[in-house]
């Protein structure tokens, strides 16, 4: 049996729209065996659990590209990310795919292939990437070429995730970005990035909340998230370092000090008070990314 | 005698548009003597040596802030810095004028007080604070608040400055660029500065060349600089690691390994069989900034 385990992301960070994200310590895991034959899906919804579950078609991609033809497939799912959140949910199943089918074939691809081919099917790798290798990752894609790189997050924050009862689906929060900006908002969101990465990796946590600033997507997709513009400037009132739109929403991510015991419990107080009926979780950076275990 | 030493800065560094900044290893050196009266300014084109002197002026405005009134001055200047190329021989003068005012005054200013003056002056933070504290530093205005911070460089790299014989102004470089852009063109130099900063700070120079592009205003300002593709591709051929336009420019900077002997060398060569009368100048990173000797 092999198994997989797949963290959850948090992409865009504010500024760093389509291009930064960060792995947390909440996973998926995965396990696949290789069967006589047919297709057999445990540990998920009735309905995902056919030949179109993303975990699956995702293997079968992969084993396409590596010409591995397995005579049946099992596998089995233990979800703790909640779907179409921001959470990277989808990632984590493409990558438990990719991964699962590659150590079905006895491991001919590069963690580097891993990535190009679960890009592939995701689209873009801001959610992949963290993924994938764990901590901050920055990527791009410049012609069909995947370039990413980690940069160093100083110790001392955890993130908490104010997760909502409703979902947003990516390709509604995509609908409402505009086709043009003015020259001012992208000059502005290079350099709140800018600054964001520099007060990541020298811990200066004091600049988050000016560097996560943006103007790229968070004014049009807050409108999507019942809530928005109180919860966050309760985070703020609340004494959190910085708050987001983790991914394409809706979940709300603020950053903390580690050694912050009030925070979780007093936004939950809040939430609840307010008949937001959202779940609170506290979470840490996680810096492996996806491992076998 | 007060005496105040300030590198040379290289700001924009491709996608990083008003943002990103760093200090090199070229000086200007400005001493002040308070005298019985009058102004003495030496060292520079007559033209300059005048009270619309730039060191003057800046002393000027400091002197108002802090309420001091000197009898007379005296200016020394020793420059190595060429004018109007994009290597912030301006913000120098601003420097060391602010410098040298809160010397005379008996320093009452802190450091970010004196960039916070020297700023107002220049306008924006982005040679300014690179040359006040060394090395490469992110900055952003908000709220007219200067928030800046210093970013890693690993070793291992310098800087070849290709400095043409023509000048080019800031207001004219900008009066080319563009007052709305796409929503693509604005994500992809957020990605590219995310992954530049990447790159720098853990040494991964192979990502230069793709993190270094830009579509904010290089692609507008390479029209104004007569030989941009030509010498920018040439660069490239000769195997720096990364070239882009040096503040508003016209000077272009090619980064290459520090062992490299070759490159300044043959990039020379290229340019006086091609009739374009350039200087040509190794640099190295400071990062110390402005200092008292």
């Amino acid at each position: 049996m092999i198994n997989v385990k797949v963290p959850a992301t948090s992409a865009n960070l504010g500024p760093g729209f389509d291009t930064l994200g960060l792995a947390l310590s909440l996973y998926n895991r995965f396990s696949f065996i290789e069967t006589s034959e047919g297709l057999e899906i445990n540990g998920c919804k009735n309905y995902h659990a056919n030949e179109n579950n993303l975990v699956y078609t995702s293997m079968l991609k992969t084993f396409d590209i590596i010409g591995y033809r397995p005579r049946g497939i099992r596998i089995e799912a233990d979800t703790d990310i909640p779907i179409s959140r921001g959470l990277g949910s989808s990632a984590t199943c493409i990558l438990g795919g990719v991964i699962g089918a590659n150590k079905l074939a006895n491991s001919p691809l590069s963690k580097d292939e891993i990535l190009e081919i679960a890009t592939g099917i995701e689209g873009h790798p801001d959610n992949i990437a963290p993924a994938l290798f764990g901590g901050l990752v920055a990527s791009v894609v410049d012609n069909n070429k995947i370039y990413y790189n980690k940069i160093n997050i100083a110790n001392g924050i955890k993130f908490v995730a104010l997760i909502p009862d409703f979902t947003l689906s990516t390709s509604s929060a995509r609908e409402v970005l505009p086709k043009n900006i003015s020259y001012e908002d992208g000059v502005y969101n290079v350099g709140r990035v800018a600054l964001l990465l520099s007060a990541f990796s020298n811990g200066r946590f004091d600049l988050l909340k000016t560097s996560l600033e943006d103007r790229l997507h968070q004014p049009y997709r807050g409108k999507l998230i019942f809530g928005f513009d109180d919860i966050i400037d309760k985070c703020y009132n609340l004494g959190c370092l910085g708050a987001y739109i983790s991914g394409a929403g809706p979940t709300l991510m603020a950053i903390v000090y580690k050694v912050d015991g009030d925070f979780k419990v007093k936004i939950k107080e809040y939430l609840n008070s307010n008949n937001y009926n959202w779940d609170v979780k506290e979470l840490y950076l996680d810096f492996n990314g996806a491992i076998e275990y």
